[in-house]
């Protein structure tokens, strides 16, 4: 029999035990209950590298919208990078009395991880929006499942925060998530704008929302969309 | 004279002033050295969106390491976020009492910003070191310095804390840092360590210092990098 090496974790402090033989195991912990105990905890470890392996598949998850030089669009991951470095840069724009920074850049990290099962669904796409929120919570349960419960539980709950749009942290969060492609777009000589034939009136009614958690950014991205009109990169609202 | 709109800060709380004429705007504030502040502060808002305007270009900085699904190499941007991920979910295993995961998270979105500049300087390459960290910090030295100065501070502080690995969050990041790639090299079956003809000996060489920062982590690595060899996909230590 191989030497087994099992990941402990006593009172939050990790250790290990290397099991060479069944013969020195058994005496060392003497019971079945500890022998299942042992096997959970190093399941433990096996779950959270299953859940991070995983993430790999949200690199390939692509979105609408362009990278700046419009070389390829980007994805789900790298989006979730610039908007999370976003938070660190943009944090004081939050409104009222501040933000915990920190919970953003958690949000943002994990807002799209859904997507690894449900896909990106383009903002301006209303039949792929019909069945977004149904796919996308199976997509939580299923991936977040993955994952210890404590842990699950802990992502769960900052994906449904940031869903929801209710503190002022999912708000500044939401608000980054919006503002990051009008850039991108924008830098880009609207290219996607173009491609899906997006008009300024449906870039303002879905960026709005940003007045909620950031509106200094919120009117910066207002004058932006008018320029991009001015520039003709954005088509004009329809008649 | 057009409308200027400026986004201002007073006490940190951002609000917006719109000059529509110069006349209508030197009553208001009567004053240059007012009007020198009021232009100030919008130019603070522009250096922020210059450096993330910036940052785009790390997501076209392709690293060794290829997808765990071997269908391309990867870039900085998306390894950025995969790590600050996982830091979330194995921050547990940072020996002692633990860390700063907050300061871990920021410190790996942070970490590899300077390659914008710098480029990714592949780990087993002994020539392109030679230079790197000289290119890194001119690198640090422009990008971060596109910032207001209380932020590019900060960026800088954080980059340098994870480059000396001397706190227990920095020698987190850096596990982490480190355990990423072998994840993904394991899964790509050993594509980039066979393309680069590099061995065990070198990788365990280089991934040692995990030890300091998840000492669990390092030795599931070393499990792993066993089974590599084993499996034929990682090449025997030279002798």
């Amino acid at each position: 029999m191989g030497a087994t090496k099992l990941s402990l974790q006593f009172d939050r402090r990790p250790f290990r035990l290397e099991i060479r033989t069944l013969s020195t195991f058994i005496p060392y912990e003497s019971g079945q209950a500890q022998e299942l105990e042992l096997i959970r905890m190093d399941d433990r470890l096996e779950r959270q590298l299953d859940f991070i392996r995983e993430l790999d598949r949200l690199k390939s998850v692509r979105r609408q919208t362009w990278l700046m030089d419009a070389s390829r669009k980007e994805n789900s991951a790298e989006h979730s990078w610039h908007i999370a470095v976003m938070a660190m840069v943009l944090g004081e724009y939050a409104p009222g009395d501040g933000v915990d920074v920190g919970r953003v850049l958690q949000m943002l990290l994990v807002h799209d991880i859904v997507e690894i099962d449900a896909g990106d669904t383009f903002c301006y796409d209303e039949v792929a929006a019909s069945g977004q929120h149904a796919r996308e919570q199976a997509a939580a349960r299923r991936l977040f499942g993955l994952l210890p419960a404590d842990i699950g539980d802990r992502f769960t709950t900052l994906w449904e925060e940031f869903e929801a749009r209710q503190t002022p942290e999912a708000r500044l969060a939401n608000a980054l998530d919006r503002l990051q492609p009008v850039l991108n777009n924008y830098h880009s000589q609207g290219k996607s704008w173009q491609e899906n034939g997006i008009t300024h009136d449906r870039v303002v009614a879905r960026n709005r929302v940003m007045d909620e958690g950031a509106p200094v950014l919120w009117r910066y991205v207002e004058a932006l969309l008018e320029r991009a009109v001015a520039q003709g990169i954005l088509p004009p609202s329809a008649i």
